[in-house]
């Protein structure tokens, strides 16, 4: 993409009601728009990185044998009614009466709707396991909507659902779901760690939050330092290996890592002294199993092998789609700005031109941009007729991981400066060097 | 896909309530299933394709260069307020009120939004030319929701909005959007036809509707047999050239074609009789050139570049992105069920294996499925112990374009049948002969 052809309106000053690093960063960088509260629009740069998480979960999830489908926004209230929640859910959901004066809803999650599809088409034990998932809107009517994205009214969320025979087959799929957690919350950049949670309105015994460390976090949570030496890397993961995903659980759950909801003094207590911690964290994720509680209520049973109906055994799992842009960015940013981790960055790198109009520098940029697009990546050029400092100003504010500056000074020598927004490092590199090494990162060469 | 691992809850009985085939047909494919009157979740085959639908969307649209973006579902009424539509817009507004009391509307559209988007962030024709676009979920509260996803009240939308600095500036954008939806429909197996509209509640003067001939169709039109020659093709297009787009629009639309609002029986009778047609047509997409109308209620002006402050011209340009699914099945089905065109196809082909549990036969499915999965094609194998009739009636239902029978009989002979599911021609092949002749339909090798 070219600068001077795009959408992206940079904000000078720092806006006021903007509380938090990432709101007001999101904010600064053309990312978002507020529409009304707690309700924003995703300019293309937020676009951009909101479509790459969202790739992120969906292919982990395949990956994991979780099936995508898309439930819609709005919700029968009767079908809420049958389960009890319509009363129970208090003024955060958002009630709404269509022309013929019928009661729907805006749907902040969908366990009564995926349990009606599934009693409506599954009535066999030979049909399971499954689960099912989809990324779509929600809507919780929060009294106070503050800190961006992060605590929005219209949301977007990864939910799934698995239906599963009995609680052992059930835990299976709890164990998947963490599992595949784990792998995408790295794939972004982030460590996530699983800790032990209270259910809350969903209902259910077993239950584990993902929570990001960071200073603005609106959980404390506590923990065993040896949890953050926990990687899950590139290891091979067979989901249909019930013992595999099972240790895989233990491994990243057995030390203490639990929220103030659940926090245990006495317990914590019992770690070593060195390795107590207290700090903050962002909840991103949240996996559940719940048993029967709506397979019950909406009557969602299957025939087993012996011919005897038994409700079917459920659990739901949750990834904060939207809300996790505003977590990465307070994960990894600096006083300049965003840090986006090559995972999910909005553009690859991006191309500073210190002398638009040179002939020789524009050249050199578009054929920088030009092979880097052949590759499969995906270059910001900015090509505005504007000073260096301004270029360089915008590039560090947007965080892209990597940038490749082009002047006529280096030119002369045959070089480009490749510079990483993390580390402020540079190097110079001729033009083909520079191409060869940003693919390498992205892995787009070996 | 594994059939046994997948969801694809597929009804014996014809549904009572649907009474368009295309209705027929996803219920019966399991690709949707009603959650209330004119709201559907979408099943996995259904979401499938409607996510095929959307990317061919995002990629003509970029390639066009649109910038993608998200705004809300839900807006404010207040905005709609300065333009004047909350009152004009009647009951298929959807009205909600939040916790607070405060009025806000299921957006049905989004000229107010990206207006006021604009409007914050734009001052100077420097900045345009400029188009916007988004998909996502919009709202019409019809009176009678029917004919499934057709006429759906929760829709899916691709809805894009241009600025331009001055009328000429926003008909070569009104052009573009023309060549980029002929080319969209091209590529989903439809032959769409841009006919002479009348702008209805969005305003303006210059509109072309695109229209999908269909018996089942809700506009009568009429049209010279001549416009049904015409097909974009391959044809090479510079999105810049002013000249090239303006010609493209006029090769399309010289032609008599219009839709009974706007039909003139007096031009229609000059047209030699032996090609003059009446036929139904499904409307899929829509172009509006409406000036000034919403830049100046919203006070959206840019600077020119002799200082004068002008409100922008705009345009608004719609795809229906959940209503093509239905509109497409509507033109390509038989007495069988769905056929696919190439470009939409939840699964690239199917594979049927005649005797499930056979070594060889299973191997040889295990085969076929690794080498299509390689090539980055996606096969749906059924591997279920069913008898072979309700496989076939199955993948006819379901409709993938081609379909690998494996049995012991062929294998014998160390061949497989591969079959069109458009013509039903059969032929047989060595297992590599076949994989390589679909992956060439799918252009995945040369």
């Amino acid at each position: 993409m070219r600068l001077s052809r795009y959408f992206l309106p940079v904000l000078k000053e720092i806006p006021a009601e903007a509380q938090i690093v990432s709101h007001r960063l999101m904010l600064r960088a053309g990312m978002i728009k507020q529409a009304q509260a707690g309700i924003y629009s995703w300019l293309p740069l937020g676009f951009k990185v909101l479509k790459k998480i969202e790739n992120i979960v969906h292919e982990e999830q395949i990956r994991a044998g979780h099936i995508p489908m898309l439930m819609p926004t709005l919700q029968s209230a009767d079908l809420w009614r049958e389960s009890g929640r319509y009363d129970d859910y208090g003024e955060e959901m958002l009630r709404i009466s269509d022309r013929h004066g019928r009661d729907m809803l805006y749907g902040p999650t969908n366990e009564e709707l995926i349990t009606d599809i599934f009693r409506s088409h599954v009535s066999s034990y030979k049909d399971l396991p499954l689960t099912l998932y989809h990324i779509q809107w929600k809507f919780r009517d929060e009294v106070r909507p503050r800190f961006g994205v992060m605590r929005g009214r219209e949301f977007l969320m990864k939910d799934g659902y698995n239906f599963d025979v009995d609680k052992a087959a059930a835990m299976h799929a709890y164990n998947r779901h963490l599992v595949s957690y784990l792998r995408s919350y790295e794939r972004m950049g982030l460590q996530a760690i699983p800790m032990r949670a209270d259910s809350g309105p969903i209902g259910g015994d077993d239950t584990h939050e993902f929570l990001v460390l960071a200073d603005t976090g609106e959980s404390e949570v506590f923990y065993d330092s040896a949890v953050t030496d926990l990687t899950f890397g590139d290891r091979a993961i067979d989901y249909d290996d019930v013992a595999q995903c099972q240790g895989i659980l233990e491994e990243f759950t057995s030390r203490y890592a639990r929220t103030d909801e659940t926090h245990d003094p006495a317990l914590f207590d019992q770690i070593p002294e060195d390795r107590r911690r207290t700090a903050r964290g962002i909840e991103v994720g949240q996996i559940f199993y719940f048993g029967t509680k709506y397979s019950e209520a909406l009557g969602a049973t299957v025939q087993t092998a012996d011919g005897a109906a038994v409700p079917v055994h459920m659990g739901s799992h949750g990834i904060g789609v939207s809300r996790l842009v505003g977590a990465i960015i307070e994960a990894s940013h600096d006083d300049k700005g965003i840090i986006w981790p090559e995972g999910v960055t909005p553009f690859h790198c991006g191309i500073v031109n210190l002398k638009q109009g040179d002939a020789e520098a524009d050249g050199a940029c578009e054929a920088l941009y030009g092979s880097l697009t052949a590759l499969g990546l995906e270059p910001l050029y900015d090509d505005r007729k504007e000073r260096a400092g301004g270029k360089f100003a915008t590039m560090d504010l947007i965080g892209l991981p990597w940038r490749i500056t082009v002047g006529p000074r280096g030119l002369k020598n045959g070089v480009v400066e490749l510079t990483s927004r993390r580390t402020g490092e540079s190097e110079e590199l001729t033009p083909q060097e520079a191409v060869e090494k940003v693919a390498r990162i992205y892995g787009v060469i070996d």
